[in-house]
């Protein structure tokens, strides 16, 4: 963490590279320099200095304090370099020459490691595209120099890292703390985001990645700084062909997608999909303060456009309730007749700076957060709106933000708005997103859960368990681990079938048991209904008959249930993740309607709860129109134990609950598929 | 369609209005000046004229040929200068003024139109934000003048008008036409699209509106055009507050949206939600060629952006499919190691003009379409890239657009690739999604339906229907108009109930009959699986019993039919669009999924099929995981033969099939309400 710190405050910084004109040494001192920060030395094999900065051949000899090094010299020459920078004390090096790990030469990527680890010296890179910290006034890198600002950004890519300084003035955002860290040897999120948790100069940050380094950990830092200050993050690789470039781009195995969906905003942070939507949240978060609900008041001059966002709040969850009886009277009271004065309250073009400020403070009192459209004419003074607008959210404690359109017309304007914290957004539908997101965070921080993670003992699988895992083991082993399975019985031949009928009582199911038979309903292997002693051992012959060559070994004998709501639940360890458990609607609806809620494991009770809840047909077992609710308690503290297992059972690859019956009184897993990890 | 032309090519144009400075009639003549337009007189009580244009106190007295009148006068005084305009033969009044139907002076209105047909006038307005076009250099708003190009824009809104006409500029969209209809007590889309289908200065139309006058009249229209040209629509008032904004608003009952979603995409319409979406579709539309596939290939100088870009294009439909072996190859040949050669085409910072130039010619003989996105430093020469990316897509008559980023860094490269015709986007994944409705757009118009409506000749009900529609005689009638229903019989009386039975055969199902219990099920009033005679007589007193004082008429007797899957069908009338006709997937996840398609009735036998194929379950219908399919033909006929009874009954106001059942063999209406129209 203090190494972090002398990285974005440094006493002194050291460009290791070419001071030749163009080169990329001395065009990195250039923009250093003309940042603004000038504690800044060059060396190079000639010690050749330039632009006013002296230059030395080591970095011992240069003789003053020193936090930072910035290395931009040829690929083969960098580990010497970093070792010099080890043995002159530096904390961090920020390694800007490529040539390791993205052109496969990760021999390289690992002695930079060694070296460091060697030294106790911190890596930025290599690969990457530097370091930004303006309230040091420092721009390490060769992209566009940001306005300064709130918003802290980390990016796994370089060129993200560049197209958004480059695009931060234009869009209205300041940078605090800009990181573009590459190939990641050392340093990257995980690290960073508890600096800038505590960062006072960052308000938000914002995250580029194609993939983690270790899942867990990630999930750790993005949780604890999401409790603190919001997160928005943008994981490329969405799709197949997204996921097939990001191969090629870091050579690092980008997980499943849902996965990523899941575990981002298990943990809080705001996932979106364009820059775009990163620089509209950011703004918005760098800028106002809380939104603590979710009721919104347009105030606008215009009717169209106050409409197509009042259909967006909607959409997106707000709440664009009409005023109470008493605001209205009010309202109406000061302002014109032909004023609307319904949710969006329509100011019309005659609307005056008076009106804004009026109609806004009053309104303000009422709802959680205003948007105010207006759309200007060349006839119109839209400066005074933006007046009366920043007049009233300057007295409030509540979110006002502004849409004001369009063109060069409101140019002026937008500038007054940006330069008293109120964020314009280009199209009012813009800013809704950003008012919805915002209610969002504020409701999960509320919320905010601590990590869930009991010290399990890891047992070990018995002999049968290790070597096939059948059924009987399998059903026996769920009813071990606190999963309510159906009663059952295994009978090995025909003797035991009718004392297993006798035990169970008619009617029956009897299900085939072999090693080779793993989709038992495709080979008549499930025979259901059965009434008599007679029919269940015929069932049995039959059984018998259909293995006939596969390792046959008895058959099932299950109570014969009644149809019921049906779920799947399986676990399976994610390349990233490690555990995550699935739950999903059974039945033929699975593949169809793909009702499926992803988690990372074990769950908590709580979480498990929440788990159903997230399910698209969870009105369905909760019971609607009339029908009996599934015993969801029960449900909740199967998934629960189940999603122990992972942890418990650590020789187990995947478990497949397929299908779980939910009843009124009890749920039941009737039928199971344990997979083993390879030996 | 010979006025809209004059309107839009006026011999003159005349404003009614006061020419003091700052009145509107001055303001406005200004404006028609600045714009460059000069056969401009003015007509006002006193005479005057001003800003070098002559002023007269009747039009008659200008004595010079005249199309336009732009009203700006007083309400009150309007319609004495309608006749006038009437008397002096001009085409098309387009009425500024407001104080008419948005206020609620729905007389003053009626006057209007009662004019307008007296003269032969046609009427813009009023309430609207005026007229442009471009290529008769004629402004006649208040509005920011756009730039020349070819998207035609019509509003019912003046303030979006307003917004989109500001902003056109910035977002590099030049406009061919633009009318801002407001009141619209005479023209609107429904007669300004057929010429606008028409004119050489129009590529693309662009739609806002919050209600529609004539249902019918406007699907024909935009339906038509929509064969020539592509329409991109913004319907506010989406959901319900939106639809609170837009009632108080305009003052016209807006339709249910879903019925509009319905509409826009059977016509061919491409349906967006803010300005920002419509200006870049028009952007596309106006600027490339068709889009006649699906495949895209992204050209890129950085690896984040394309991927990001990639995802986009496969949620979208569009397939990023890597090159063929032999362009590989010859890729390969010509391009440094480093690039990757998998789609995104990564080209890298080293990437060169020559690169860009041959890189793309050679790989649009592959692909439908080609992005390029491309992120700039202060040290990347981009103009360079713009200029092989122009030079291929000028030689190719396929679509290439742009992503050039960010901010002032490629503000130089982006006016070059707008010049020649390359649209640049912010951001790749905007881009994409242009490309893809473009690609939509283009199925659609080869696939082009035309208007479905044969003669039907209504029929009236027999007298029990129109009384009371009982379950016996619904049935009946549904047989009548071939919609298929299981085997029935109605029974008075115990006699009836042991003939039916026999007729139809146990096990069997009774159903009470009564005018006062709607909810069948809720009372007791079905009884399942009867099965046999003792058995349906005890059913026929239960319900006798249950229907006390309810006017009992006896119990529908029908076959047991087996579990299978179930449908919902049913047609009602839409205010806008009359007739439609809803299908969704039954049973208790009807509610929940909300798997639901409506469209206009009647449906050809091919928009029936197409109907069911929209459905997300039609998978499981058509039959997965080895089930045996429904028999959808037989569905697809039902459908169809449903859909005319609105239309041949035009006293019903709706009707429920719920279930119909789907079987192998055959799909039957197992239950049937009809509702009547108010008397």
């Amino acid at each position: 963490m203090d190494k972090i710190h002398r990285l974005f405050h440094p006493a002194g910084v050291v460009v290791i590279g070419s001071m030749s004109e163009g080169k990329l040494g001395y065009e990195l001192a250039r923009q250093i320099l003309l940042g603004g920060y000038t504690s800044v030395f060059v060396v190079n094999p000639k010690g050749q200095g330039g632009l006013g900065i002296p230059g030395y051949t080591t970095i011992k000899s240069i003789n003053q304090p020193l936090d930072v090094a910035v290395i931009a010299s040829p690929p083969d020459t960098v580990s010497a370099s970093l070792i010099e920078c080890g043995e002159a004390g530096i904390s961090v090096a920020v390694i800007i020459t490529s040539g390791f790990g993205e052109i496969g030469n990760t021999a390289a990527e690992e002695k930079l490691k060694e070296i460091a680890r060697q030294h106790n010296l911190r890596i930025i890179g290599p690969n990457c595209a530097g370091f930004v910290s303006t309230s040091a006034s420092l721009y390490a890198t060769l992209e566009v120099r940001p306005p300064k600002g709130k918003m802290a950004f980390i990016s796994q890519s370089g060129a993200i890292g560049g197209a958004v300084l480059a695009w931060a003035d234009e869009q209205g955002v300041g940078v605090s703390k800009f990181v573009s860290y590459g190939n990641r040897v050392d340093l990257d999120e995980i690290e960073l985001l508890p600096y800038l948790a505590d960062d006072p100069d960052t308000r938000v940050a914002a995250l580029y990645i194609e993939s983690v380094k270790d899942g867990r950990k990630f999930m750790r830092a993005v949780r604890n700084f999401c409790q603190k200050k919001p997160l928005v993050v943008i994981k490329s690789g969405r799709t197949t062909s997204g996921q097939r470039a990001a191969l090629s781009h870091t050579g690092s195995l980008a997980g499943s997608d849902h996965v990523y969906d899941a575990v981002l905003s298990e943990c809080g942070a705001i996932r979106v999909e364009t820059i775009e939507e990163m620089f509209d949240l950011c703004k918005g978060f760098a800028n106002l303060p809380v939104m603590s609900g979710r009721k919104l008041a347009i105030v606008t001059n215009s009717g169209g456009p106050g409409i197509l966002a009042a259909d967006r709040a909607e959409k997106e969850g707000l709440f664009v309730s009409p005023p109470s009886e008493g605001l209205h009277r009010r309202l109406s009271a000061a302002l014109p007749p032909n004023c609307g004065l319904n949710n969006p309250l329509d100011l019309t073009v005659q609307g005056t700076e008076e009106d804004y400020r009026n109609v806004i403070t009053a309104v303000l009192k009422e709802y959680d957060a205003i948007l105010s459209i207006n759309v200007a004419t060349p006839y119109l003074d839209s400066l005074a709106l933006a007046r009366g607008i920043t007049d009233a959210a300057a007295q409030s404690d509540k979110p006002v933000v502004a849409n004001f359109m369009a063109g060069e017309i409101v140019t002026e304007s937008i500038a007054y708005l940006k330069n008293r914290g109120v964020p314009n957004y280009p199209i009012g539908e813009r800013a809704v997103s950003v008012l919805a997101r915002m209610a969002e965070y504020e409701k999960y921080r509320l919320a905010y859960q601590e990590e869930y993670l009991p010290a399990f003992t890891a047992q070990t699988l018995s002999k049968n368990e290790t070597n096939e895992f059948l059924e009987p083991d399998a059903m026996q082993w769920l009813a071990n681990n606190h999963i309510p399975v159906p009663q059952f019985f295994f009978a090995r031949n025909v003797e035991e079938v009718t004392r297993g009928c006798m035990q169970i009582g008619f009617p029956v199911v009897l299900k085939v048991v072999s090693p080779h038979i793993i989709h038992k309903s495709d080979y008549g292997g499930v025979i259901l209904n059965i009434q008599s002693e007679a029919e269940a051992i015929s069932a049995f012959q039959k059984l018998e008959k259909i293995a006939q060559g596969k390792d046959f070994r008895g058959a099932m004998i299950y109570p014969m249930l009644p149809k019921t709501h049906e779920i799947i639940l399986g676990f399976s360890h994610d390349p990233q993740f490690g555990p995550v458990v699935m739950l999903g609607l059974g039945g033929i609806f699975t593949e169809i309607l793909k009702d499926i809620v992803i988690r990372t494991a074990p769950l908590s009770a709580k979480r498990s709860w929440e788990m159903i809840r997230s399910l698209k047909s969870y009105p369905i077992l909760a019971g609607i129109r009339g029908q009996k609710p599934c015993n969801l308690e029960a449900l909740t503290s199967l998934i629960s134990n189940f999603s122990n297992l992972p942890w418990i059972y650590p020789e187990i690859k995947e478990v497949d609950l397929n299908p779980i019956l939910l009843y009124e009184q009890e749920v039941l897993a009737a039928d199971v598929r344990v997979i083993l990890k390879e030996q």
